[in-house]
C-alpha cells in the first residue's frame, strides 16, 4: 500500500458491498485498472478516494497515467451516486448484490483476474452459485434461423433434463431459445445482461425475464436502471465465457457477436464448441469458422456437449448423475432432503415448512441439493432423484 | 533371391505388363503378399510360377504358411487366365493397362507399400497420372439428400473451374454428382471403379461413364469383365484416398463406406475434409463425426478445399494457378502450346494437326500442359490460359 494514502481499519463486509455497489455504477464494468487496484485494496478505500478526492497510487502493472485519465471520469460518476440509495432501492426490486467473497459468488470468475466483475447484481429465485456448479453457455445469433431455433431449444432442453444449468445472453433469436428450452427442461437457466437486470430489455422478453427470475436468475453488472450500450454487450459476453467450463456457439453469421464470446471462452481455456449447420446458410457461416480455424469441438446434440464437459472415463449421458456424498451435505441441507417425500414432488413452501426453513432458505439449499445431484426441479416443485436418501434416513 | 526360384534374364517391358495382367486377374487387389512378391521380383516370374507350379519363397515379413495358403488358389485362377487375350480384348475396346514404371503411372500410389495395386485398367481420353498431379478426392453417400448432391456439385464444379481433377468412386448419390459437376465444370474427372471399367456399374450411370471416358478416366484394379463385389468396394476406396492428397467427404450417414475412405486418407497422411449439413440430417451423421473424433478439417466450399491443399502462402483460388514454366516443358508440349490460337478454343483433332501430332499423343500432352497451368478444357475443346505463352512465342 502507498504512503499516498490513509491506512483505514479493516472495514466491515456491509462497507465493502456499499463500496462496491458505488464502484458498479461509476466504473466500467471489466475496467482492468479498477480490477488491479481492487486486488490490493479495499473497496471502501478505493470509493472513499473517489469520493473525497484523496490521492491513489496507481496499481502494480500500470502507469500513473493510465490511473489518471480514468480518476477524473470515475470521480466525476461518483460524485452522482448514492450507494446506500443504490442498495436500498435494488432491494426493493428484489434485486441483491453479491460481490467476491459471498457465499454466492461463482468463483470461476476469477479466472477473469484484472477484469474480473467489480460486482454482480443478481435477480432471481435460484443461487447463482450454486447453478453454475453444473452448466453451459449456449449463446448464438439474434436473427437465428428456423434451424438455429429448433437446435438451442432441443439442445437446451436435454441439457435441462440431464441437470445441467443453461447460461446464455437474454437476447433473441438463439438465446432466446436456449433459455426458453433450459425451462421447459425444469432446470435453472442464467441471463447474463448487459443492462439492468430490471430493465426489460430486448422489451419482448419481458415475460421471459420474469420466468428467468422465477426459476433461475437474472445476473449483470450493471445496478439496476442502466441501459444497454454496444460495449456493454462485448463486456458482458466475458462473463458468459468465464461462468460455466464449456461454450456452445449454435449458430452466428459472418459477424456475430457469438463470435466475441467463444473468443472469450477459448483465451479462459474453457471447451469452445460449435454447431454445424447447411454449408448454404449465412448462419452457420461463423459456426464453420470456429470448426475450421479455431478448433471448436463439433456437437450436435446434447449428448455430445456433456461429453466434451464430463470428465473421462464418466458414465455416458443417461446414466450419469455427478452426486456429492449425503454425509458431506450440511445439516441444514440434510434436514431439507429428509424432509422431502420419498415419492412425487412438492412445491418450496411445502418443503421449507417441513424442514422448519424460510422459503427463502429452503430454495437456496434446494439449488444447492439439485447440483449436488439428490435432487431435481420437476413440473410442480421439487422431487428426489432416487438413490438420494441421506445416511441418516 | 531365393535358391528355390530359378534365375531369369532380365524380362521386358512388355512381358512384365503380361504378368501384371495376368496377375490382376488371379490375385485379389491389394494382396499384401502379392505386394510383397513383386517388391522383390519381377511380375513374369511370379506369374510363371503360378502358371508351372515352380516354387516361389515367402516375401520378407511374411511366413510359409501365409503364402502357402495363398499360393493354391492363385494357382487355380491363373490357369485359366490368358494374359494375351486378356490384353488384346482390353485393346479392344479401348482399356489400356498402366503399371508401375509407365509414364502413366500416378506414383503417389506407392505410399500404399505393399498394397499398391499390382496394375491399373484405365479408359478415356486424359492421361491418369496427368490428371491427378492437381486432384482432390470428393466423396459421400450412396442415398444422398438433395442438400448433399446440391453441395457435391456446387463444389466439384468450382473445383474444376479452378483447375483441380476431382477423383470419386462412380456410384450413385455423391459420387455422380462429383463426376457431374467437375465435367460441368469443364477439368478432367477420374471414376475409380470396383468392377472392370467397362462394366457399367450401376448401370444408371452408363452414360455418366461415357462422358468420363470422353473427359477424364475410369480406372479399376480389375480387368475389363470383373463384376464389382462388396470386398472390392472397400479395397477399391484405398485407391480413391491415396490417388489425391486429400479427402472430401461431403454426405455420409452412420455406416457409410464413405468413412471407410475417410479413415484410408487418415492412415495415409493425406488432408480428410468433412462438410458439415443440418444436425437433424441422418445423412450428415458420418460426416460430423469425422469432425468431432477424427480431426477432419471443416470445409464448406471449394475455396475453403483448395486453401487446404495449397502450400501456406500460396495466392487465394481464383488468383492462384500453380504453372509449370514453359521453359520446362519438353519441345512435344511446347510445339502444341504454340499451336495453339491467342483467343478462343479448338479441338484435340485441330491442335493435333495445327501441331504435326497424333490425336492421341495431343492429348495426353494437353492434359498434361492443363496440370501444368498453361491450357484449360473449354466447353468446345482446349484454350490457353492468358500469359502462357512460351518463351519462344
Amino acid at each position: 500500500m502507498s504512503g499516498g494514502e490513509r491506512p483505514d481499519p479493516s472495514p466491515s463486509a456491509a462497507e465493502e458491498a456499499a463500496a462496491r455497489a458505488g464502484l458498479s455504477a461509476a466504473v466500467e464494468p471489466g475496467d482492468p485498472v479498477l480490477g488491479a487496484l481492487l486486488e490490493s485494496r479495499p473497496a471502501s478505500r478505493v470509493w472513499t478516494a473517489l469520493r473525497t478526492g484523496a490521492p491513489l497510487e496507481p496499481p502494480a502493472g500500470w502507469t500513473a497515467a493510465a490511473l489518471r485519465g480514468r480518476l477524473e471520469r470515475w470521480r466525476a460518476r461518483a460524485r452522482e451516486v448514492d450507494p446506500d440509495l443504490v442498495l436500498s432501492r435494488a432491494g426493493d426490486q428484489g434485486i441483491r448484490l453479491v460481490v467476491p467473497g459471498d457465499p454466492e459468488w461463482p468463483s470461476q470468475l476469477d479466472t477473469l483476474a484484472e477484469r474480473r466483475p467489480h460486482a454482480l447484481w443478481v435477480r432471481g429465485a435460484h443461487d447463482l452459485r450454486n447453478a453454475c456448479l453444473r452448466a453451459v453457455s449456449v449463446v448464438g445469433s439474434r436473427a437465428a434461423s428456423a434451424y438455429g431455433l429448433h437446435v438451442a431449444t432441443e439442445m437446451s432442453h436435454t441439457l435441462a433434463e440431464h441437470g445441467w444449468c443453461v447460461v446464455s445472453g437474454g437476447a433473441y433469436g438463439i438465446d432466446g431459445a436456449a433459455h426458453r428450452g433450459a425451462l421447459a427442461g425444469g432446470a435453472a437457466t442464467v441471463a447474463v445482461l448487459a443492462c439492468g437486470v430490471d430493465m426489460h430489455y430486448p422489451r419482448g422478453h419481458e415475460q421471459l425475464f420474469a420466468e428467468i427470475a422465477g426459476h433461475g436468475v437474472l445476473v449483470s453488472e450493471h445496478p439496476p436502471g442502466a441501459a444497454p450500450n454496444r460495449h456493454a454487450f462485448l463486456v458482458r459476453n466475458r462473463l458468459i465465457a468465464a461462468l460455466t467450463p464449456g461454450t456452445v456457439v449454435v449458430e452466428a453469421g459472418r459477424r456475430s457477436g457469438a463470435a466475441n464470446t467463444a473468443a472469450h471462452a477459448q483465451e479462459l481455456g474453457r471447451t469452445l464448441m460449435a454447431v454445424p449447420g447447411p454449408v448454404t446458410s449465412a448462419l452457420s457461416v461463423g459456426c464453420h469458422r470456429l470448426l475450421r480455424d479455431y478448433q471448436a469441438v463439433c456437437v450436435t446434440c446434447a449428448r455430445d456437449v456433456i461429453e466434451q464437459l464430463s470428465p473421462v472415463g464418466a458414465e455416458p449421458p443417461g446414466e450419469e448423475r455427478v452426486r456429492v456424498g449425503a454425509d458431506l451435505l450440511d445439516d441444514t441441507a440434510r434436514r431439507l432432503l429428509e424432509a422431502l417425500p420419498e415419492r412425487g414432488s412438492v412445491g418450496v413452501a411445502v418443503a421449507a415448512a417441513a424442514s422448519g426453513l424460510t422459503p427463502d432458505a429452503a430454495l437456496r439449499r434446494l439449488g444447492l441439493l439439485a447440483a449436488a445431484g439428490h435432487v431435481e426441479r420437476a413440473a410442480a416443485g421439487w422431487r428426489r432423484i432416487p438413490g438420494s436418501r441421506t445416511s441418516r434416513g
